[in-house]
């Protein structure tokens, strides 16, 4: 069963390790269920693919984003929900994709950097530690935090199923998705 | 009024100047109408954005069709119709596409090499004759036919109109969209 809902784009930014892709992997077979045409946009999922050229330099991430932008939009604009999770550091970056895709919603998946470094999911803080990466987020490179995010997790103190709950929560007061049906 | 619909990919192929992104563009008026959701795909829509790195040598053609597929994926397989143009001269690339994406319909927009070098639309077969580019798709490379497209137009026989009713018409016997709504 698809549900009539209008398109838009869940932003999920924070630094690397702190949950964005976790996050947004629960939510979407709760999404699913309801009848959300959804998809996820994921530098695992668009690298196979559409940015399979791109490293991971200031450009390379931009134009990243950039071609990522233009999925979001297509796709928003046809009444599809979308799910992206990319860290997008800057205030800058975020603008405009806010300013290209069609509803655009802010989730900063917050944690401080000390707990992303413990996690270390992709092993990317060992890697900067040892002297292997630099420009690395919230390390040697700012994080600029999201001053006006629609949507605020804190990972270091809520279960992904909490904040994957406080995000459909949202959707389902501001209207973007239907309640879940109740027998 | 957007209606209920699947998604599908209607592929374009034909030779530089044998109609392609005309009869799409004639089209997408009459399919708005109906209420589809709908995107063009187009070398001129996508090398704006999403493409602009990519130049015309054959491997940045096919890298282009590629990131072109995998947009055409997400979107018909979320109810959107796609009107996508580009040359695919060979039937390697097509069939890829047809692998890739949801409904495809095979549009062989078809025009003797000679008629299109008449209308000459982008200048290019100027520039062949000219010896200032190479390898161009039905002169000194080949273009294969489809072998069994799904809608096959002449566009030396029939304007543009007549092709792009013969579209739509094809779209309706086959239940693709809907009638349109008479009063």
């Amino acid at each position: 069963m698809i549900v009539d809902h209008p398109g838009f784009v869940l932003w999920f930014t924070g630094l690397s390790g702190a949950g964005k892709t976790t996050i947004a992997k629960a939510m979407l077979p709760i999404l699913q269920e309801r009848g959300i045409r959804i998809e996820r946009l994921d530098g695992d999922v668009v690298r196979e693919s559409l940015t399979k050229d791109l490293g991971f330099t200031k450009k390379d991430r931009d134009t990243n984003i950039e071609r990522v932008t233009f999925v979001a939009k297509l796709l928003s604009r046809n009444n599809v929900a979308v799910l992206a999770t990319f860290m997008s550091p800057y205030e800058g970056t975020r603008n405009m994709v806010r300013d290209e895709v069609t509803n655009y919603i802010e989730v900063f998946v917050d944690a401080p950097v000390e707990v992303c470094e413990e996690r270390d999911v992709k092993g990317i803080y060992a890697k900067f530690r040892a002297g292997e990466v630099k420009n690395l987020n919230g390390l040697d490179l700012p994080y600029e935090d999201p001053q006006q995010p629609d949507i605020h997790v804190e990972t270091h103190k809520e279960t992904v199923e909490e904040s994957a709950a406080k995000v459909i929560q949202w959707l389902e007061e501001h209207q973007w998705i239907p309640a879940p049906v109740t027998s």
